[in-house]
């Protein structure tokens, strides 16, 4: 289906139904992306105040075949919100549908558009002495809907889940105008198919998230954290199970370090306090939130002890204090904007099997040692089996020499997820960047099922052009 | 679309495919469903073994347009399991696919065939040190296939969550005899649009679920039981607030039970130990699973302690063995078996948003004064808003002599739920029961999607015809 340009008759068009300030000049915020991979093109952004609005836009849209670019905080990764080429579209801005419509604190639920920053969830729900745990570094700018069409992951998805198991229910708008109503406060609903799942993670290609039903849960009554030595990946997996035989789902985070990513810090922000005066080679971070009557450093305390005396661990620190806390998070939090001034020849966001974790540590390390001289900064949620697996020039060298092999490193790096039972994309999603992996790793019936499902919601093609799934025209 | 009958001849070129012993006789059970509501019709039962085979069945029943009833354990309430009218179906029965492929403790993942019973996944599971979380009354004959067709409730969804949050992946046979194959062991992966959410409580009606990949738990290091008296279902809430505020997710199941069903187990199964000499009107059964470090028994006393000072709570016993938890328990899981054997004019399966819980018992208990004499036994899972709501003729009457006030008393249960936001359908799902139901209170935009969706997986109708949406012919 070949889509038109958004022509400034039909802009106009757009203006006198939407009676109001809804229409913004494009500024280059909304044609960027973090990494500065690509720059868009877009006739207009359109901000909707309300749903209503957001449903005469898509109808309009839809009926001219013009192409809708949702857009929540820009902060994604692999250019959902970005579109470079075709048709020129519009930009649909959720930016001022930024309400918390309700706070039920006793049922654990919060309802907010899909324009609400996720770090004024954080403390909506604090103030309703509750927790909304979805944490991710862009929490600052990064907005729920943004969050819920990428199903974000985060740091803490090894207690509470992903962004999909965070949400209760949605509201809608189909790419014809039309309103999808289930914004459900229920924990048990078994009538009929499971509509908000297939919107969580389509990444706005299927139609536009306006509000969502949250889940929030009760603060743990004491927090803790450590750092911990171990002596190899495999020791740190047997770490997180002994972990979580002594504090069950009390384990909130469990992330694993490498010494490459102390070095970076020292190199590239040496203001950053580190653990170590030796760096160990394997650490991990252990996050935990506990019931009353128990003591998170002393729980962790005792876990150290066992670890020691099974030979899982040699050496740690437990945070004493809530500053210290906030020093151990502060070096994990970090690792991202070192590696970014080192300048990644190749990064990768995978996941594999946690048992099989080693394994691609060890694989991928050989792989790429027979192919050059490189620098791997491999860190990220253990947890969740979910690595960061960054590959860098050597030392003294620079990306550019290393432009020709940038594409074989990816492959060599897919290549093993894939035999390995794993994911290229765990938590940053598909977007545009990703486009060709998935038509070569996904499973074939999978992807003719997902065509089917965007011929069906989206017979127009109006939605996201050219995201998760490539362009007819 | 006009579905087939299965002719022997269609039976017969079934067998000449399938070259085994998959086709059985029709047996009884095949065609009953537990409450007895209506019998089934079919030409013959097919039993594969493998996902193959399965996938041989529906490419040639699809070709001939036969309808398939896809069958579990067939303890399902809402007759989603028996056709009792249209074109004459052919009876898949999972049965002979019951494999546990792998178990993968360090990942807590198992992967099982559809055909697996629940009794079985547990044991397994147990086997590895762990936990799976799913516990229906049904447990001993329900199969997992059908619990992940129906996302099956039960009495650890307060921490646990349904069925759907139980599942990682699925393989899964499509209308047409093509295998999706999704078994994913990975915590977070996302690479294009969630379709295993799609087929979960779809009961049947997209394609056939052959296997899943399901999520483990640590086994908690210790576990109590308490019975606590409230003085209301909102006594009740703030009881289940305060639980969760001392213990967090170490509440496993908070189940509220009115004296009515005390008052059924003293007359129908007086062998039962019941654990009150007066009979309280609201009490409630806590189970907690604890880290270790925790006595669950001193924390179920401390939580009490700190009920009783706010006046939530005049009285409780807090199990001092394994013994006393079992027969804590058995006074709520035998209360359905009493039910039955009472005689109930209407029983609903609801749920509410929880804060509206209170709100709900007491109009529902106003409406049905103002209708006549009943007996209300209102009792079930407060954590998750979902109550069994159960009307039973007053003492010494009959249900017959209400025969013509059951449609009225569900409708009236039912409105007045629509009205609080809640679902006619919490755990049991819709079957062929509550289609009605579904089309009165649906959303409409659900029910075009939906129909839209059965259309585009099922073009011809064969899957489970009648089941959920209306069939056409």
């Amino acid at each position: 289906m070949k889509l038109n340009d958004a022509t400034p008759e039909f802009i106009d068009s757009l203006r006198k139904a939407l009676f109001d300030k809804a229409l913004r000049p494009v500024e280059p915020r909304h044609l960027e992306e973090p990494r500065g991979a690509w720059t868009g093109h877009a006739a207009a952004v359109i901000a909707p105040e309300t749903t209503e609005q957001v449903a005469t836009v898509l109808r309009m849209a839809n009926e001219a075949r013009v192409g809708v670019i949702p857009y929540g905080g820009g902060t994604g990764l692999v250019g959902g919100q970005v579109m470079p080429d075709g048709a020129v579209p519009i930009v649909l801005s959720l930016e001022r549908m930024t309400k918390i419509r309700d706070v039920f604190p006793n049922e654990n639920i919060m309802i907010a558009e899909a324009g609400a920053i996720l770090q004024d969830l954080h403390t909506a729900a604090e103030a309703a002495d509750r927790l909304f745990p979805l944490a991710i570094a862009a929490k600052g700018s990064a907005r729920i809907g943004g969050n819920l069409a990428t199903n974000a992951g985060g740091v803490n998805v090894l207690r509470y889940g992903n962004t999909r198991e965070l949400c209760l229910g949605l509201e809608v708008v189909l790419p014809d105008g039309r309103i999808l109503n289930n914004l459900s406060r229920l924990r048990k609903d078994n009538t009929g198919y499971d509509l908000k799942d297939l919107f969580i993670g389509s990444e706005g290609t299927l139609g536009v998230i306006t509000a969502a039903a949250l889940k929030l849960s009760p603060r743990p009554a004491g927090e803790g954290t450590a750092l911990m030595i171990v002596n190899s990946p495999s020791g740190a997996l047997e770490l997180l199970g002994l972990a979580r035989a002594h504090m069950g789902e009390g384990v909130s985070a469990f992330e694993l370090i490498h010494r490459t990513g102390l070095e970076f810090l020292a190199e590239k922000l040496p203001e950053i306090r580190l653990p170590f005066q030796e760096f160990p080679e394997w650490f991990v971070l252990i996050d935990v939130g506990l019931a009353r009557g128990l003591n998170p450093a002393e729980a962790l305390e005792t876990l150290f002890a066992d670890a020691f005396e099974s030979g899982l661990v040699s050496d740690g620190v437990i945070a004493q204090s809530e500053t210290q806390r906030t020093a151990f998070w502060e070096v994990r939090e970090q690792i991202p904007e070192a590696n970014r001034l080192v300048g990644a020849i190749s990064s990768h966001d995978i996941s594999v099997p946690l048992g099989l974790v080693p394994e691609f540590i060890a694989r991928a390390g050989e792989k790429l040692a027979s192919m050059g001289d490189f620098r791997i900064n491999c860190f990220g949620h253990l947890g969740d089996g979910n690595l960061h697996y960054n590959v860098f020039p050597a030392k003294g060298r620079t990306r550019k020499e290393y432009a020709d092999q940038k594409l074989t490193i990816s492959d060599t790096v897919h290549d093993l997820v894939a035999d390995l039972g794993g994911s290229f994309s765990a938590e940053h999603g598909v977007g545009r960047l990703k486009v060709a992996e998935l038509e070569r790793y996904g499973d074939p019936v999978k992807l003719q099922l997902m065509r089917m499902l965007k011929a069906s919601f989206d017979p127009n093609g109006i939605m996201n052009p050219g995201a998760v799934l490539r362009r007819n025209d």
